[in-house]
């Protein structure tokens, strides 16, 4: 072996090991300095060998560790490269790979992950009030840096294994007393943790259909709905959604010549239109739902950006026929992948084989980060404080379109999102792409819905549209757009 | 609003913080201790409304602060209830749901999971021979932590954003650079970061595979290829593994006959043999595969455990019809579900709406995880180390299974697994049910095998093998089996 493992890997706990640590990491800098200048000035050309560990340390009077911390950066970053006996060598002459940043494609055509991916693409100085997201900025970073500095400190934390196929038990445990608060009585061994609500969905879509089977859906809905079951190959049937909730008597048509398997949809806060289900409407459509046999697929993700939510339909229902799923994705973080599906003890288990056949398992890393944010109560605080500011936003951003001539679907109480219609006549296909141009990302109507009958509508995140330019562009896109709509593309 | 964020979200990144915010911790213990001993004297019964903040920081002279806190962290517990607007309240007299430990299902059929869940839900005390991944003893996990503390420390860091749809460009660029060294010219925008191996091959079982299409696996393979293959709802063919690689002949006919589209496999350390595909094999079959216009998906999990490996199948040819998939779950850590996917670019950008559509991201927090202990040289040492540490497990498993009468089938160079036959007419079935009562956990043959040719073997973990127990139990139930096999279930 050409050298041993110099740094030990059982450094104390110490906070003082950190600081051990930093000076050490300012030799490896000093070192990797060294060497980047002698291959810059060609005293060491493409394929030459670098001198050997013991040696390069005499000569520095450094530690044998510190260079081989230096070298192994050193090949991290491509500048050298190790070959296993022999040495490590300076990187040859073909250029490594390096990151290009393409930027959104401007040509994608407008399809249910348009929005989706232009989000994600925009570069950091894009507005994205399309975007169905909270930005960086809302969220508690510093209470995710303080979890993670508690969780490296803690000796009962689980930072390889595999853990319970369920997933990590003390969430779980927590998922199922918020859940019993909320009216719904889920144990903690009926709760399976997946990895977003997007793979709850999935899953419970794998579990329940088979291709051609009939899925109600909102017209409009999350568009995402509409790619994922694209993938599942099963007939997607809209059904109207009105202020007060899904349209009864399409419903009872659609279930009655369908034969759905699936309904999904929620009480409160509906995306893309910010509206609720009245508790009228929520009762006659869970009537319907025994009456046709069907399941109901609960996906409440933003709930908690609510004041005041509405009974849960899993709370009216009980877990018979409603699956209920979650997440933190959209409250917490995106970058832990955190869901849950609460559902019967029967199907559990089946859907557990499933999660493992598929995806082995969920991260415990990240589910032993959400409970901490949970019970340390960083969680509730936040959602508290983002709950008042989306209400300042919501009446901000209401303000701003209404000026700017668009008209309100409805008012909604809470959450981010505003279903805003363009006045007559006008496409938002046009105006996104207008936008995108110049670097404002919109979310146009139609990618939510089924029907493609939303073309005049556009989704709003009042979170994401704080800074006046975004309503000069749309300003701008609606003139263009008004002026000849009929010469463009 | 009951009370107001008394804790701001901005605490600084100083080291001493955590010092304050240690004894800050034990006050909040002190007020939960107090209220906990109020319930359990009865001073406050279920439903009684406990004092508002504002008193009971008085009464005690503490921050309203740590009375917030100690308040969530019961509510956390369940010990109290939340009700917004009202106050906080002593819980119900329903027993909130606890966490049951049942061990693993000593009845469930011996299918391809049943070593999966056996494994996964074995108590902490179970030995494990059967399970396929490393002791957390032998994982690095104080390097994860310095890891995790690196990261919480870093300006830089993602802790709530989606992030780019192919995941952590820093790691994608990262692998790219290793790719390269071992001969497979992959950019950074031709790997696509997924959550785990499983995960990468569902994903692209997905892209490729219709209903009732037919695959190549080798018999024996990884059991959870048919677990998840049958998920799919495509023809399994198994084509036998000899000691130097598939059967190219059984390849070839099953080829002509079904038509397969795929065939996953890879040329080191296979699982469950252990065995290679010799560098003839491996140029024979690449032939037969273009010849027939199939895809292979190389499946390399276990490659960093080789001290030399064998050219990769992606090496020999190219990413035009070789994919290659690699993780860091057995290696690393499990827990943070980081994996890849390194493929032609006409097809990674329809891969990655596949992922959006059905699991919107991977996690960016793991991504930055592996990144960090990647380029700080943590992981290089800690395989250096595994290597040698399992070549010594080898050498002793190997010569516990001789002593015990078991042969066999050949004599792996490295990783981690040997593949092992007992007595002719013994069934691994039947030793494995017996040594699940006596809490060890063997993997027995016909799960790994699709003509379920493989009863009589046994596939050990020799990481997983050091207890002399393990050979005591294997013992007295191959003593029972050969006493009365009939007689058993």
């Amino acid at each position: 072996m050409l050298h041993q493992p110099a740094v030990s890997d059982d450094a104390s706990h110490d906070p003082t090991f950190d600081d051990a640590a930093q000076n050490e990491s300012t030799l490896v800098e000093k070192v990797m300095g060294i060497i980047r200048g002698r291959i810059a000035a060609l005293s060491l050309s493409p394929g030459a060998r670098l001198p050997s560990i013991r040696r390069l340390a005499e000569t520095m009077d450094v530690s044998k560790s510190t260079v081989v911390d230096a070298y192994d950066r050193l090949v991290a970053e491509g500048v050298i490269q190790s070959r296993r006996g022999a040495g490590f060598f300076v990187a040859g002459r073909t250029q490594p790979f390096a990151l290009t940043s393409t930027g959104p494609r401007l040509d994608r055509e407008i399809d249910p992950l348009w929005i989706m991916r232009q989000s994600l693409e925009a570069d950091s100085t894009a507005l994205k009030p399309g975007c169905g997201w909270l930005p960086e900025d809302w969220l508690p970073q510093e209470g995710i840096r303080r979890a993670m500095r508690a969780l490296a400190r803690d000796e009962a934390a689980i930072f390889t294994d595999y853990g319970d196929p369920l997933g990590y038990a003390p969430l779980r445990l927590h998922l199922s007393r918020r859940l019993g608060e909320q009216g719904v009585e889920a144990p903690p061994d009926q709760i399976l943790l997946v990895d977003s609500g997007t793979h709850a969905l999935d899953l419970l879509c794998r579990f329940f259909l088979q291709p051609g089977d009939a899925v109600l859906v909102d017209d409009p809905c999350y568009f995402n709905f509409q790619a994922m079951l694209k993938v599942h190959q099963v007939r997607l049937i809209g059904v109207p959604y009105t202020p007060g909730g899904p349209d009864l008597e399409a419903f009872a048509r659609a279930a009655a010549e369908h034969r759905p398997k699936l309904y999904i949809g929620n009480a409160g806060l509906h995306n893309p239109t910010g509206g609720m289900m009245s508790p009228a409407i929520a009762h006659r459509l869970l009537k319907l739902v025994e009456q046709h046999d069907m399941i109901v697929i609960e996906d409440n993700i933003f709930a908690d950006f609510h004041p005041s939510p509405p009974p849960l339909l899993a709370e009216l229902d009980g877990l018979d026929r409603i699956v209920h799923i979650g997440s933190f994705s959209k409250t917490l973080s995106a970058a832990a992948r955190v869901g849950y599906i609460a559902t019967r003890g029967d199907w559990v288990d089946r859907l557990t084989d499933l999660k493992l056949a598929t995806t082995f398992g969920s991260s415990q890393l990240s589910a032993q980060l959400v409970h901490t944010l949970l019970i340390d109560g960083t969680y509730r605080r936040h959602v508290d404080a983002v709950r008042a500011r989306l209400a300042a936003a919501m009446t901000l951003t209401s303000n701003r379109l209404k000026a700017a001539g668009l008209e309100l679907w409805t008012e909604p109480q809470s959450g981010m999102f505003l279903w805003a219609r363009l006045p007559a006549g006008m496409d938002s296909a046009l105006i996104a792409r207008h936008a995108l141009e110049r670097g404002v990302v919109f979310a146009p109507g139609n990618v939510f819905s089924l029907a493609h009958n939303a073309a005049n509508y556009l989704r709003f995140n009042v979170a994401q549209s704080a800074q006046p330019r975004i309503f000069e562009v749309l300003h701008q896109a609606m003139v263009t757009a008004a002026r000849g709509s009929s010469s463009a593309y």
